[in-house]
């Protein structure tokens, strides 16, 4: 539970109220949450109430749900849109509000459940190389298939010839909207389904609060992924998170934000996809602007040379990107 | 409230449950609402339940909740997002529910309110030829602009030169999501935000319903739009709404359709605008493979010669594209 | 040949170097012209030179080269990529260069050849409800099929039950870049495969021009077309085109400009959609601007109440948009 | 000149037919090349006709043509479309024809010129976060800037505080269409203006060839860019390329690709963004099932939980992704 070093000069430990210091740890298990939430909105009540600096252990449940058991088994049969992406929460944060901003550390995403904990799948009109609901096409469908996969820290059985590294991280992480109630399929300002694989452990996440209390949801972790999670699909897993919230006071901006010891990243959702590395380098620009002395052009002009793109998700309703500039620069 | 001859070989006629007769009268006046809605969700209480049949009398306020009063207010000092394009409702009908389509007959858009009735404006950072929030741009915004218009059935008087044709339509009208809460500035698969020209006086939509009860809302009209509604803003106006609801069982698709005297058109809402305008011709596609004996690809190579495209906007959430075939050729 | 009365009030008559008055007649045959070209570009000789005001009656091919024949043809055998798209041309016009505009008023489109003189079909990756090259999926392509049908001024005999209206126009005219040789297959600022069904008889075209000679191309008439192109291919004919070109001096903008009787139309071509879209409507911006004395946001308020977008293609490698306003409001 | 280890056992070695081995040295200078191009096609004369396994080492121009020569420039004054991006070559490759691969590899990009040697810029109406000549805006275009940095192996001298890395790549390389010409600006199945920092020394490019000779050109070498080159410019410089060049018969494809020591990436350009990525990873899937022994379903599955994504730009005329697999995995 003690931190990198890194930590301490971390945005967290410099400007949030606990300094990000861990405090309290809180258990919520498949038992304590009850019944899953598939939007992300205020009109849930909270699970659990905490206090800056606490610790949350959350056990989540993966993306089908659980009931993808088996490779004989037929998504289209087992999946209930849009009963998809069972998230835990809500969790609500005391002295929190609109116009702040929730500080979450991930310190650990840890595998759970009996082998092969991991699935992947194919689902007909979902994908980044298929027609689908909203890309409307004509032709048919790819044919289902399940893959079920052995996970350890050791790496991802892909096959006896094939190990992937084992890089778990959170797929579906936020806070509630103001009024909107959105689907936990989909990732937007207030994060959601984002599947970027920098939300990981080590890495701190910045939310700009909308509601009393923030109201954070967890949800669908991933023992891998590729850029883009192409066929709609990573190595879904049952996990158990562990989460340090805190509250930075008066410190707002638009989209999610994430810090590691050696970037700083902004993440947006939109589509088409220029749309979401324009939302995440503007982002960029505008906290290089208000917090690291540079004129707004100046920033552009940078990034242009140093940026850098992460694509989480080209499948979900919005696609997401993530844009970094290394902190060695924003001197 | 006699309706036009043709409503008598209409969808609603040949299938809803009241046959498309109008039944008892209902009035939902501004008093009578109480608080406005800003979201479509099955959150909030019904305001009014009906019967199949029943017409409904609704005063709108327009999309921007009637506080710009003037050519000198600035829209973004007077606007205060979210609360943006209030929604009257939500009106429950007995005896609807998933799996069940809700028709809503337009019988009349009647502007209301003292003149210049009419109001459309300049907001940075929206418009179809302005950088968004989500086509994130760094050039500097557009100046605000407000201009109010004199608005009677003789015509909108936009200047001493040009007065352009009466043509008023609901901008906003749609049903509950399952379980989503939709923005009231958005338009999706349950109709929201479309400003398509075409849901107007004398045309008829059919919703797919996905909760008990339908849960109607309706708002934001408008006495003139172009195609697109390319600053973002149309001619927006208070107004009185008059519908005729009803109920056709176990009728489901997954995309809001609509029928006039001579063309039936089916509306999708997408980014970018090309999968609005696939989702519409796939839709499109499927209705006339399922209820008129095409097979798709017949009935896609038809419309390729016969097809007809209308742009509601682009510049919502999502952008909306209605497509047509003119019922003639669906023999 | 004589004109329709509007026509003295058009742009060409009141501002090109013959007056809109129709000249020297000059005919170019298929065999005239000798080998098609698949390119807009500088690099191929003029097949015939004319002067303002002439007349030219060109003898076009199908976009096929009139290699289908019949429903059992195989398109995927047939078609030759890139040899697709057959063009007549280029016809060089004396006295004209860059930044001068080629007028070309469209007096005749006929349809030629033997009986079933249309042809439509469906080629596997191409279509706007498909994957495609562009838009890569991996689903299964559609089957082949090929329709012929009867085409004359009557209309086009689409089956037993269904005749759709004759509205024969040019779905592929341009003038050459000035250093780039594009596919026959592709819209952009120079026109070219632009299939938008204002491009018919009545209407004149404007044409910034590039090159010496302005070197204009044709080919690829259509009998009827939806909007958007749908499958990719409209009722495709072997036509004869009777054209009357002309130069305006020193008028010269961006992207293709239309007139006809009762509209301003400007033509964009891009992807995604909305930046057809927006081409179009800020060309017509600036056109209201520069000609008709608005300021270019006033301008843009009132096509956001006024203008009209018509859908060319959604298919091509680029997509096509026309954006027009109504000539009664440019007092 | 001696090549790295790996590069033994590339495709290159074990199937081009010079097997890799670097011959004939053959010099393209700044003056040997006479005038430069400004469009990728057949209608070129070669500079330099070679055999497989030449090496050549080439002089190019930057972007510019040198003409931005301080920070006191416009560059609006000083460039004139569409003399940008001037391109060497084209060089002929003998016995390589269509239906044939033309493989380059990459030895080194050396910074030529006088100090400061690098230049970037905002030039308006281009870039990733403004409106654009297609992305069509009525708003303000940022200022102009022209930013002069001292470059050399020791990095770029951004300003006093930072100093980037020094990572040379190629911006612009390609080959001949069949008939097409496009501009210089422009990226797309023939290479062009892909501005993706992977084509750096050490890798191997492979490019499928449409005409007798291949016909390759190369240009805009620049010292260090981010992921989207933002603003539109790079650090863009002078630069001394050395190229070997070599033939695989009867190797085709759809778009380029790309090897180095620990992954294969295939190239695809397009709009929107999420086209180029589909286009990139549907060449990969069909890479990997042609010579690697995945059905394609495998091999999608297997590239959402292990593919990666490189974005080159977002501001050229079509927008480039590289998506790569690790070798290790292709057993």
């Amino acid at each position: 539970m003690t931190g990198d070093l890194w930590q301490s000069s971390s945005i967290m430990a410099k400007r949030a109220v606990a300094r990000g210091e861990p405090r309290q740890r809180h258990e919520l298990s498949i038992a304590g949450q009850g019944g899953f939430h598939y939007v992300y909105g205020p009109y849930a009540a909270p699970v659990l109430t905490v206090d800056p600096g606490d610790v949350v252990v959350v056990e989540t449940e993966d993306a089908f749900g659980g009931v993808i058991t088996s490779e004989q088994d037929s998504p289209t049969a087992k999946l209930k849109f849009p009963y998809l992406n069972p998230q835990c929460g809500p969790i609500a944060m005391r002295g929190i509000g609109k116009g702040d901003c929730l500080a979450v550390r991930i310190h650990a995403v840890e595998t759970r459940g009996e082998q092969p904990a991991g699935t992947t799948c194919i689902i007909p009109e979902f994908g980044g190389l298929v027609g689908t609901a909203s890309t409307a096409m004509l032709n048919p469908p790819l044919p289902e298939r399940v893959t079920k996969v052995h996970v350890d820290k050791s790496g991802v059985r892909w096959n006896d010839k094939i190990t992937l590294p084992y890089q778990p991280f959170i797929g579906t992480i936020g806070i509630s909207p103001e009024i909107e109630a959105i689907s936990s399929l989909q990732p937007d300002y207030h994060g959601g389904n984002m599947d970027l694989p920098d939300v990981a452990p080590g890495a701190i996440l910045y939310f700009p609060v909308h509601v009393q209390g923030g109201l954070l949801y967890v949800g669908d972790c991933h023992a891998a992924q590729g850029d883009g999670e192409l066929s709609g699909v990573a190595i879904e897993q049952r996990a158990t998170v562990t989460l340090q919230v805190d509250v930075i006071k008066d410190w707002t901006f638009a989209w999610p934000r994430l810090e590691t010891e050696h970037f700083l990243m902004t993440i947006g959702s939109a589509r088409p996809l220029e749309d979401a590395a324009r939302i995440a380098y503007r982002e960029l620009v505008r906290w290089m602007s208000a917090d690291y002395g540079f004129d707004e052009i100046d920033a552009y002009m940078l990034l242009s040379q140093a940026g850098r793109i992460r694509l989480g998700n080209m499948v979900d309703p919005k696609y997401t990107i993530g844009a970094s500039i290394l902190k060695k620069y924003l001197v």
